[in-house]
């Protein structure tokens, strides 16, 4: 049973932002930790011929109205980005390559372009404003002019990509605990019982008779 | 502001079983009552040419993962249907009757069948398996002979369908809450704190210089 949890999400979606502090946390109580996987999710989902998610148009509307409401329910700030969805396929190979040249940047870079998109309403498509995001975290310049044109991102995303397609990730976030997949920021308190339920199989209580006593 | 809460759904969705007792426990808390709306929910996604939603492969197979789960987290009996999803239109039908000539009994028939479906895996498309639900209720025969055969038990599907439709319902349970929309059963911590908040609101609490104090 590996113990790190996996967590597949795309960059432009607001339910891996209002999940990733709060997935930690958990994961965190449970002395476990979390891998992130950025991904591209129409290029997942097309590879099922599912069309994205915000298509339908009474199913758009309303998820737009659960985003805003659930930030507000989950005391995040938010402000709806105006250009939504966007293209996040400079943002994933940014991550892919933080996480090779200086890995303790990458979480703190998912974080930055999740509030520059979600809180400021800025273009995170726009390669200046992952320099920005990038910039705030004190990276170099010569990080930030390879962070999105590497080779060897490029080709990190792609196989992301892949094996969500593989695993039959159809959503954001997708969460992978202990063999188990979950779907959704609404799932967190079913991956704490997941994992509870877990501990307590791997380290049986002992009666008194199993003791010797 | 209306005081009741709405519950739309299809008898066929596992989501809608898991939600109705704690709808309606929450609702009791906050000293509202529940109105049930079944509907025809392919019916209604066909209106906005939405496909069913377990036609997606990789989603189906992870629905049924996730309610099979959801079950077990909800602490309830679950026995996933052999047919799935099934028809619903004579047990929505048998409701709309009920409500009319036996309302005492309606609530009861909705528990009824959704154990006949989704505990004891019984075809509720059978017009005697939702007979044999109503005669454990002590319906008389009469009844039950008319439940799902009646001019104005049809009529008030055809009403609901249309009436979902007008309100952009697409999934099941979809609940309406002093105004707001809610999706499936994991947004009953959302609907809690919405209630709460809007009581706030009707109640405000009174600063001493307000008291006159």
């Amino acid at each position: 049973m590996s113990d790190a949890i996996e967590i597949f999400f795309d960059f432009a979606s607001p339910y891996a932002y209002f999940s990733l502090d709060r997935l930690e946390a958990l994961a965190r109580r449970h002395g476990r930790t979390v891998t992130l996987r950025p991904i591209l999710l129409w290029a997942v989902r097309k590879s099922f011929a599912m069309a994205p998610p915000m298509d339908d148009a009474p199913k758009g509307a309303y998820l737009i109205a659960d985003m805003e409401r659930s930030a507000r329910f989950f005391g995040m700030p938010y402000r709806h980005p105006d250009a939504f969805p966007i293209s996040t396929h400079l943002a994933a190979r940014g991550y892919y390559e933080l996480a090779a040249v200086a890995p303790t940047k990458a979480r703190s870079f998912v974080q930055s372009v999740f509030e520059a998109y979600f809180v400021e309403n800025r273009d995170i498509s726009d390669e200046a404003v992952l320099a920005d995001a990038g910039s705030r975290l004190g990276l170099n310049p010569r990080i930030l002019a390879a962070m999105t044109a590497g080779d060897e991102a490029r080709a990190a995303l792609v196989a992301a990509n892949d094996e969500a397609a593989a695993r039959s990730v159809w959503g954001s976030p997708f969460v992978f605990a202990d063999g188990e997949a979950f779907f959704g920021a609404d799932r967190l308190p079913q991956i704490e019982w997941h994992l509870a339920a877990g501990a307590h199989k791997r380290s049986p209580v002992l009666t008194g008779a199993d003791n010797g006593i």
